[in-house]
């Protein structure tokens, strides 16, 4: 059975200010503990119950054997899923290199769920930069690392302030917002950076000045606005 | 203040039983609330506070003004929203029409959030058919129904036996899974149901041997799957 302190303590890896202090985050079920443990991320520890162990034969003694009843005191699931992982979070300091190829731009996604699906957007889509605002959720947010399912590993986020950021680049800039240029009657561009803006609000103001060529996905019906995470998809299948 | 009675009451409307058996569901927000107004839906009760009430004057008796204490105590957001309805289900028994247009079918969406999002997409590419299973998400349940952001106003929903329902089509069934035809390689179809499977599972062995077309999303880099709600979203945007 776990010690009550450290069942605390990885409790409070839920929380961001605690998460950086440490420099550790949480993931959980076989899926993503499979792709991180074929990753470079370092592995702190691994909470698994039996029989993901009997599956997982080769790995180290970071490994902690636990029952349910400890699985449930740690989890950040409804429904926990065999194992937990506790990693060390990445600080990649260079800067992301945005000649020819694609990369996305979100300014201030505020929800995990979009910011993890994004994500796994991107990496379907082969897509390597992800670059943030600095007030969009975290990378490490445990939602956001669940709904990645897995694609963390495979790309780069890297958090910034926009504004700075924008006035350094040399390649187009496309914006989605509500009345840009039809995405079915562009030309695929061959590099630049692809902007998508907080789910209610949208590309803010002082950030829309940096947009060459704002974008539209056209609609037929009665729906005001389509959600973030879907219109990245769509536009990054037209542009890619 | 609202009575403890009716505080459960509405709180009861939560669970899908209990929304069955009295025919209602709620929603909450601004927005939503906008949107069922100018619906057909059937109103029965309007609960909001007096910032709300006093930018919807024309609205008649059937609100009862609340404070902050009694919305936080009937909402099911984690942050309330000025506003929750009470509205009675529609029980749409005729049967879609399938012949000329692209209709959406889903076997088996359990999370709600997806169910949601893949309404307010069909609205978005005016889709006015979803024909569900029998096993997918409610879409009287709360979340589905903030989800679609008020877009389940314009979509019909239809509950079927799928293997059932599926035998009496004369239109292309379009199954998107993992190994199928490219959808950037294909011609527009002027008419047919687009099959959407399971989050984990796709679609049931089954229900594929209806599937006249396969079709997939190809991919480019690491990614095993896309949220569900998000292939649905980028196969609707090429086909349509």
């Amino acid at each position: 059975m776990l010690s009550r302190s450290e069942v605390k303590y990885i409790q409070s890896l839920c929380q961001k200010k605690q998460r950086q202090q440490e420099g550790l985050f949480i993931a959980e079920g076989p899926k993503i503990a499979e792709e991180l443990l074929q990753s470079d991320f370092i592995i702190k520890k691994i909470y698994a119950l039996p029989e993901w162990i009997a599956s997982n034969p080769a790995n180290d003694n970071s490994i902690i054997e636990i029952d349910e009843i400890d699985l449930s005191r740690i989890s950040t699931l409804q429904t926990p899923h065999q194992v937990l992982v506790v990693a060390a979070q990445k600080n990649d300091v260079y800067k992301p290199v945005l000649k020819n190829k694609l990369s996305i731009v979100l300014d201030c996604i505020q929800d995990p769920g979009n910011m993890g699906t994004i994500i796994r957007i991107a990496d379907w889509f082969g897509i390597e930069n992800i670059i943030c605002s600095e007030d969009t959720v975290e990378l490490y947010n445990p939602k956001v690392i669940q709904s990645t399912m897995g694609s963390f590993v495979r790309t780069k986020v890297f958090y910034v302030d926009l504004n700075t950021f924008l006035t350094t680049v040399d390649v187009p800039v496309f914006g989605a917002i509500l009345n840009g240029k039809n995405i079915y009657e562009m030309q695929k561009p061959k590099e630049g950076l692809l902007l998508f803006g907080n789910e209610g609000k949208g590309i803010r103001k002082e950030i829309m000045q940096f947009v060459t060529n704002p974008i539209t996905i056209p609609k037929k019906g009665g729906a005001e606005s389509l959600n973030a995470a879907v219109a990245a998809g769509i536009i990054l299948s037209h542009l890619i």
